[in-house]
């Protein structure tokens, strides 16, 4: 048996309809899901921003105190390791075990696991005891939390690590089986981003290089990643997919606007203004993915 | 006798002279009051932009070692509950008692109230503790502290709590009693607005929809009514009127200026340039407001 | 012997050749240095997206248990004291001990210095057990940390400080005594500039008044001066000058592409996108200084 639990395993082996990303959006901007986040400082009002771009609601506890209360009311929890600190772990180990209970979404961010002991002691621990039902992540730290090891250079993927055409079948197949074992979902995201459960994997090739000039795209995508599952519980893959299609296609959407002069500063509030803006049809049309 | 204590129990029933909007906007670029904030670190740097916008000067300190020499040097202490931990909490009680002791204006923002038993129960100590001049929600914040209970759907106000012209008569009355029993000036913030004290109450009627898409205007209209009050001591409740029109008015400017494509993000930065240009004859001519 | 140690006596007698701002900056984009940041949550993401803007890489760290692995795969540590608290004083002094050990580049920004016993003792404690290679702050808080006293009005400069052409050749022989007695670069900024070693200051008159209008610019200076020194370790005070022309340059080269009813939100966003657009060239020619 897995240490990674085994909750979920008869789900995972039920096929079931895909829903389209439009569809899964359309559920979010109905739903209006509220979203529990523990989550860094330094993009959390990014955070707060992109997910009512969405369609979404958000509210921020990290307090041990107080996360049992607020993830009660909440439909999903969203958490990000990018500023832990002793009692926001805490308030992680709460939080995600209340939401276990409650069989909310949970969805879970490393940020720099391999980067430093704490952070991937952190990382796989949760793992362990939140059973989260996503995990997103560049490709180091995803490695790190599958092979207990990893080089990541800060909170950035080594490019050593990077998903490329050149091993994309290797990688297919890496992220399928680390989503069998963990029974979640799991998205690996750079100029190639990667979404799979243990049968089925988006590759998608939206975005643009200049994301990674902003800090904060991959928070914000954990963030929009929780609100879609929870708005499409059946159809999780589909919809942390399409959560990752939105934000690369946000990403070259608010490109497209930029002007003389915008620099990485501007180019941030185009994205979450594209977020804002977007709808099932220009989803739809704009999404490039394969299925694997 | 009120557990809110009788403190200004016979200033409030000082009749005093209006002061225009207007004025009390001067009054802040005049004097660049010096703001002591406790407040969340997901809207923090909007709330500091907000008060330099406005005339005023932000300083954010939530260390219990550090409040008080901090508030001391301060004209207003803004309290912000919607991140609070231990140790916020700890710094807001010293900050609280501190400013009391040297007659600061004291606001409270009792951010998710209703939502959890910790922050409902800060908030009404920190009533009884710092007694504060002013307090800022929306109508379910209020609601749970007026009355010991009510509902919240996360930050946001419950739509079965709303005020509308159907029950404004009976809410105006509420608000003047709670601002009556609590000494306080009371600002209840939604689609329509109520600023009052125990015998005048503002109904304003400014503001758009969409400011609910963007985290962080209640946190940054606490901020600057905060900064009115201070500049405005005799005249509080026009103060914070003053400062209800304005960040309405401030939305309405900015949502003028948007164009194809834009969208929540963009929409941040235009409310705070827009209270960055805000003068005194358009403060007074755009404010939308009754006097009940 | 000075309280400040004498671990850098020898270099700092060593005479060396100067480096042009442009080759400072471009060392910086060529080099991608990563830095360390313990900074207050109030302009985080400005530092983060600054630090992109000028070609380097951001980790956030401020939890005890972290900091050592953080910092050792890091270039440089940005040590900000804005919202100290007692958690993150121990991680700034374990940090500022481990990259002491590294010979990282360490800089510290003692925001609020003169206006609290926490802030002004926690500044001098670093200063002697960090041992940092930049200091940079406004002149009340250089003062506070030079003269163990000083008035600081909140956090910004006290108006009786201001370096002016009148006093300029006394703050000049200040600075440069201070930057000796500490063997650290020392960067006051204000309406004008000083960055000083023991043997050089420039003297810099670049940026705009509105500059101050704005939370974080400061904030976003200590952290591209860093990555400037780490990135030029030879030339440390030619690199701090790079940075504090280039903060400058950017404020007001943002400043002209201010459009009718802009305010200081959009102006925010103006001066990242300018650091973002910044090369040797513009740089070069848009630098305006004097050797002293």
């Amino acid at each position: 048996m897995s240490i990674f639990g085994n909750k979920k395993e008869q789900e995972t082996n039920v096929s079931h309809e895909r829903k389209s990303l439009g569809e899964c959006l359309t559920a979010v901007r109905e739903q209006t899901p509220l979203i529990h986040n523990i989550t860094n400082y330094v993009t959390v009002n990014d955070v707060a921003n992109a997910l009512l771009a969405c369609g979404a609601s958000p509210i921020m506890s990290d307090e041990p105190a107080d996360v049992y209360d607020i993830t009660t009311i909440c439909g999903g929890l969203n958490i990000n390791i990018g500023t832990l600190n002793e009692r926001s772990i805490e308030a992680m180990t709460i939080a995600g075990s209340r939401a276990r209970s409650l069989q909310h979404v949970i969805l879970l961010d490393p940020v720099g696991a391999g980067a430093s002991t704490l952070r991937t002691n952190t990382a796989i621990t949760l793992m362990r005891t939140a059973r989260p039902d996503v995990i997103r992540g560049n490709i180091s730290e995803i490695k790190t939390l599958a092979l207990g090891s990893g080089t990541t250079k800060g909170v950035d993927a080594d490019a050593a690590d990077t998903v490329t055409e050149e091993n994309l079948d290797a990688m297919v197949k890496f992220v399928k089986d680390f989503a069998a074992k963990t029974n979640a979902v799991i998205a690996i995201t750079g100029a190639i981003d990667l979404v799979a459960d243990a049968e089925t994997c988006y590759v998608i090739r939206n975005g643009r290089p200049e994301m990674s000039k902003i800090t904060g795209t991959g928070c914000q995508l954990s963030g929009i990643a929780t609100a879609y599952a929870v708005a499409n519980p059946e159809n999780k893959v589909d919809a942390v997919a399409a959560a990752v299609c939105l934000m690369g296609l946000a990403g070259e959407i608010g490109w497209s606007r930029m002007q003389e002069g915008d620099g990485n500063s501007t180019y941030r509030n185009r994205i979450i203004d594209a977020i804002f803006n977007m709808d099932a049809k220009t989803l739809e049309e704009g999404a490039k993915y394969e299925i694997r």
